[in-house]
């Protein structure tokens, strides 16, 4: 620490060594306590911890990490934090990297240009890892991140061809499971509501849901869809769109999310005077708890959060020497059809 | 940085120096282009951040604090992510931070008992600052940011006479206002369902409401209190006990916070078939946007978040010195009463 700093009148620094001291221990053990994943008994960890409290010492990470290399941070780059999954999304992220003694550095974005800005910024910080979950990032960064030897994975979805680590929902198997829950329950004609169109997340659920229903017969051209912004705002009013629509109603509607499904149901039914399922059935993807309340009861497709946080994060490899070359390179994982009653009758098989 | 550390094959570590020879400029201007608030040239700083984008060039932040002691870190800690409320304000603190050029190191807590914990964590990480929105934090630990010259701020909370700054939402004057409305809608019983007992927000509400009743004569033992946990379900049973209550139902409800508010709705009308406002009239508090929506149009007291996260910030000092003695240590600022179907009638003056 250079000496010409002036702390504060009245500061205290307390050392690791006035710990060892109190505690009765090395100092290589006061380091010891500090350090994720470093070899110590609970013993010895509970007495450096007992006396660091009541010397209000706490070690510099800032420093250690000049030598470690190791920041014990991990940037999180957040998207559009309107849509209620990012916030379960970010608890989630927070209580594992957390329980891994780090902390995440945040980085929430207006809109996708920004990315690539956030990620010049995050590496001044020598993240130990990166986590992104917004839709786009240029093939420039991608190479920063690598050249740099910071592991980068990609949550929720991937670059085809860019040789990063990606771990997400099996979307195009929901989409399926969805178009499947349609026709069992009788449903002849069909209309979505779209996310962003750029990202795959969307573009997967899409492609499921269509490929399934082409396979049972029904003809593309026949299903219509609106673009929605991935919002529940967008999606009413893609919602005016469809009522506008001289095609008239179709027997089934799906939001690519649970915030559009929601915003499509509380506009159909308040705005048109519409019943839900009788008139138009409805069916979204996320399974964000808020579609469960009594008011919307929305049959959804459940992605595993959890399961795909810790997968996210054992991508980073943040104990390990360096990201394997052997994790898949994209890691789709499957959810599960959560039913309630937006869709008539009982759950199908999954196709 | 240490000789010792071996970098990955194949990577690559540009200099400033590299980059004040191909921007044409001093290896100080370079400098001053990454740190915020220092003086350079808008054409300058562009020539300088041309040149490090072409050469894959960021500085290290982590370094450059050991010399600044700003790391250009702001720490959040946040509580209850499930109120959407929070969500905004994450938001909205993400937005100004990474205008002041700095970056969120967030927190997430699962109870109020880690709060301690994480201060200790980031006092590691030598941040510039640290915003508390969490309910809960002892005396020792902001002995320890005070000694240790952090400035700490409290968002939508206080705690008497500890000489933290705190900035928050007016709660008594926007309790009062709920009152004042349901009075003049003809209401003469009452209910109320609350958050966090130790927390301030909740019990300054609670405060203002009770106060404009009793000076409106109104009976303190007829004000109804059911506990709702700040949450959506916590409010869903606070409505069963009161439903259960021999009592009856009361004329008017004040979820003192908008998510309780809507999970008391939704109960009401799907649980129990009652009309809103006709059978009981209901008002929340924070105006979050989904309060807004078509089957809530909840009347409420609009929270000025942008206005508080500025203030947060600006007591935060950044770029100051030191954290000014000036500024109020609690700093209430009003908003505005909301509007919508849920109470009939039209809007009180303010009281």
């Amino acid at each position: 620490m250079p000496k010409k700093y002036k702390l504060p009148a009245g500061t205290i620094r307390t050392t690791s060594l006035d710990v060892a001291a109190l505690a009765g221990v090395s100092q290589s053990a006061v380091s010891r306590a500090f350090t994720p994943g470093a070899s110590i008994s609970p013993t010895t960890r509970d007495k450096v911890l007992d006396a660091a409290r009541k010397l209000n010492y706490v070690p510099n990470s800032i420093a250690s990490s000049l030598i470690t290399h190791r920041s014990n941070i991990v940037a999180l780059i957040l998207g559009d934090l309107h849509n209620p999954f990012y916030t379960h999304v970010l608890e989630a992220f927070g209580r594992e990297v957390q329980a891994r003694d780090r902390q995440l550095l945040v980085f929430t974005l207006n809109d996708e240009q920004e990315t690539d800005d956030a990620i010049m910024r995050l590496l001044r910080y020598q993240v130990d890892g990166v986590i992104l979950t917004s839709a786009q990032m240029s093939t420039q960064m991608v190479g920063m991140c690598q050249n740099r030897g910071i592991p980068l994975v990609l949550f929720n979805r991937y670059i085809p061809q860019s040789g990063t680590f990606g771990v997400r929902c099996d979307n195009a198997w929901g989409g399926r499971q969805i178009a499947e829950a349609f026709l069992r329950a009788g449903a002849k004609s069909f209309a979505m509501i779209t996310g962003d169109p750029k990202g795959t997340t969307s573009k997967d659920r899409v492609a499921g849901f269509v490929e399934r229903l082409i396979e049972s017969g029904v003809s593309r051209a026949s299903i219509r869809s609106y673009e929605g912004d991935s919002t529940y705002e967008g999606a009413s009013d893609a919602v005016q769109r469809m009522m506008a629509d001289p095609e008239g109603l179709p027997d089934a509607l799906f939001g690519i999310n649970d915030t559009m499904a929601m915003g499509a149901m509380d506009t159909l039914r308040h705005q048109f005077g519409l019943s839900i399922p009788e008139d138009i059935m409805v069916a979204g993807f996320d399974d964000i708890p808020e579609g469960a309340r009594l008011p919307y009861q929305l049959t959804t497709v459940r992605q595993p959060i959890n399961r795909m946080v810790r997968a996210t994060i054992d991508h980073l490899s943040l104990d390990g020497p360096a990201q394997s070359t052997d994790l898949p390179h994209d890691l789709p994982i499957r959810g599960r059809v959560v039913w309630r009653s937006t869709v008539p009758g009982d759950p199908p098989a999954e196709v």
